[in-house]
């Protein structure tokens, strides 16, 4: 059962965590060097209660803080309020009516996520809306991990957290600064690394042998990979594609692969 | 070559298409009874211009323009203005420096769509993004067209034109009324009716026998395809999901789908 507190003044100082929340990744003095963790409705906040992450409180109006109520450790906060103080605090309309912050946790080794069968490794995906949609596919496909190399955002920002619909907070993953090395590391501990790529003599897809651990690189939209990720690959595969459509989009291209490959 | 015209006066009454573009669905008294189907940036007016929609004119700023040029027939007015200038008129700023406007075209009917192997049919899919993503994954992994049911938004509104990339400009579409009167349809023409859905009891996805013509049943997220059409379909079937994650986003799901029944 939650601390339910009731609150009416938006300038509560009580409601720190929760203040204006367009301002991109807040209180990067917290734990991990980024902001806290932010969930948004009553499905995510579900999932951060359940994750890794500690979570500081909640914030609600009454009935969704009910909701949550028996999954809500005695020593959290809860504070109830009304939509407009919530709307207030917060700097925008929440239709969603609850809110949870957390820590970050400690974050997890290459070592850690390389005990997988499966993992994705990432190299300049910066649009947190696709980083939100592939930690979603990640974990709706089965697969084990996230390595996040060059170029890519912050999967705990507030919006990757939102589009994934939580399920960032239910996977691994890990930023690496050596590249390629990242990559030989992991063929060092015996993962096939496979570059997903439209190049036209890549292997189809169907034609990859995913028997032992596979670790699929995929790059952005638009550039793509860089020559020197595609070059430590052990194969360049692709999806084949209909005449005249370059690539799908990436989180949906991770999707068909992880299907494709099977969980492992 | 396009017929270049100079204009500075954002109030000039030849960019009349192209006024406050915020508003939804403008110009309902336009051939089709909605909108003008708008494009936004080189990629997509490329794909206006190579597409059956009627395009009526062109506004960008001079170095678009001058990237077009050579795909736009004489007829077609380009409108070569500033940014300033296309910001005045539209109503918001466009970084991507060129749009175009064209006329519906005449519907596809049931009938030329069922000449296809491979069709999507939606229900309730109401949500522009989803629709665009459905389109681009149709177009991408070389689908035949979508069958639009009950609950289903314009694909031709312009946030679903541009999260398409602008491939839903040459994927043929038809909206149906009798339901579940076309699913009907559909299997007298020979389809076999597969409903994707995250029902336990389904078949997975890997153990249907695709040999002939397949149309994929995809309902909204959320509350999922109607007990109606499911039961009008000849399988529910299922992409296996992890434990704990209910579904994947319907374009994703869509995606997969496609992948794994091939194009035909």
């Amino acid at each position: 059962m939650a601390e339910v507190i009731r609150i009416t003044d938006p300038a509560d100082e009580r409601l720190a965590d929760f203040r204006d929340l367009t301002t991109a990744d807040r209180r990067p003095d917290r734990p991990g060097g980024k902001g806290l963790v932010i969930a948004e409705g009553v499905v995510v906040v579900r999932r951060l209660l359940a994750s890794p992450y500690p979570v500081r409180s909640l914030l609600g109006v009454e009935r969704r803080i009910a909701e949550l109520d028996a999954e809500v450790d005695g020593s959290i906060p809860a504070y109830v309020t009304s939509a407009d103080v919530m709307a207030e605090v917060v700097g925008f309309h929440l239709n969603r009516g609850v809110l949870a912050v957390a820590d970050r946790a400690a974050p997890w080794g290459l070592e850690d996520l390389a005990r997988a069968k499966r993992l994705v490794v990432l190299e300049g995906v910066g649009d947190h809306e696709n980083l939100g949609a592939l930690f979603r596919n990640v974990a709706a496909l089965g697969w084990g991990g996230v390595v996040l190399g060059p170029g890519c955002s912050d999967p705990l920002y507030r919006r990757s957290v939102r589009v994934s619909m939580g399920h960032v907070l239910a996977v691994p993953f890990t930023n690496v600064t050596e590249w390629p090395g990242a990559l030989e590391f992991l063929r060092s501990k015996g993962f096939q690394v496979l570059a997903l790529t439209p190049r036209a003599d890549s292997l189809p897809l169907d034609e990859v042998d995913a028997g032992g651990p596979v670790a699929v690189l995929l790059g952005s939209e638009g550039p793509g990979l860089t020559g020197v990720a595609i070059d430590a690959a052990d194969h360049a595969v692709r999806i084949p594609m209909s005449g005249g459509v370059d690539s799908l989009n990436v989180a949906t291209a991770g999707a068909v692969a992880f299907y494709a490959l099977g969980p492992g």
